[in-house]
């Protein structure tokens, strides 16, 4: 409801999207918190529908989100799409608001991908019956599922919420003081690794759980 | 020479560094590219240098690069880098040069990192004896190397290889008609993977074949 009633709807925008993927939902909470209206369209990946013809005419690199602005153009990258609203949008601010602050921003923002995004997906994709011949998502061919990457995946995940939990000790926000992109990009990572991959949320550091309560009970959150 | 004959020493930088690694890499051709002046400071991976108290207290993550300010701050992940230090010094733009250009190179630095840099580290990660238990880089504790990611990781850089031949058929350089940070990361991605990783080199491809001398010849790949 807050997106069809969105005060700012300067330009028509389409989004391809898929519900319960991590990097559609990063997207669409990054709209949210800007209260920018958009269409969309469900693309379902377990299917193999990113994969289709008419989906790789719009991406051929086969991966979700992509948005489509009016004049055709296709920006189909989460963070790039990100970055372009945040320059349109610059209201509420959620990349920074100087030099050191954006740059710190995209450092926690970028820590929190690879650290903690990236094996989640490990764990879920090389795990999931149906991605047995698809271990690595979008256009790549067939990639057989590695299981070792399973047992690593989660490994990685302990080790990223014992960071996640001392860092938070520090700071109310992920980058800081202020909600930002590397707290979207943590919500969802904990939300799609304790539901799509079946990691159990980590019970254990009330730091992380404060911050979780937070930033889920935020509008936003159910974009 | 080039970077201590610089003209730009606005500010004291310490950068850790690693001279085969990419990532730094990175910092080392963007800053040559602003022809900024900084102070280096060498960390051994393969010997694990970068997981020493000393380094740890630098950067809890164990990665390089990171960068020192003169005030103490720290940045610690490379592209924040390259944008903290494009925002200081604009000239030359190598992040874009308005809302939609940065959208697209930053769209388009990510996909050599994911599509390229990724698996290229995963096999030379995975392969070298000295990683058997350092699967992953960083400060993640013992992680056992997976044989079978060198398999994919090179099934992976074949794909990024067959589209990149297609996408530099269109355009000069990665994201377009001008020189950006996205070639940057390819090239320091092509070299990894064809020294470190031991991928050969795709020959049998001619736009990336041309793109790649242009690239190399630029006096900032020697940084």
């Amino acid at each position: 409801m807050l997106l069809t009633s969105s005060i700012q709807r300067d330009i028509q925008l389409l989004l391809y999207d898929q519900q319960n993927a991590p990097n559609p939902r990063r997207v669409r909470i990054f709209f949210a918190e800007k209260e920018i209206a958009y269409d969309r369209k469900q693309i379902n990946i377990v299917q193999g529908e990113n994969l289709s013809p008419e989906f790789l005419s719009i991406n051929p690199r086969g991966r979700l989100p992509a948005l489509v602005l009016d004049d055709g153009t296709v920006l189909d990258e989460s963070v790039a799409i990100c970055r372009y609203v945040e320059e349109l949008y610059p209201d509420p601010p959620l990349m920074g608001t100087d030099t050191l602050s954006r740059a710190r921003i995209e450092a926690r923002q970028r820590h929190i991908e690879f650290d903690g995004l990236l094996p989640a997906s490990e764990v879920y994709r090389n795990a999931y019956p149906r991605f047995q011949t698809r271990g690595v998502g979008g256009n790549v061919g067939v990639i057989n599922a590695i299981p070792d990457l399973v047992t690593r995946g989660k490994t990685l995940m302990s080790n990223f919420f014992a960071r996640l939990e001392e860092d938070l000790n520090h700071s109310p926000y992920i980058a800081g003081e202020e909600f930002s992109i590397a707290d979207i990009t943590a919500l969802c990572t904990l939300d799609f690794a304790t539901t799509s991959a079946r990691i159990p949320f980590p019970i254990n550091c009330p730091a992380i759980q404060r911050w979780y309560q937070t930033v889920s009970a935020r509008p936003s959150a159910t974009a």
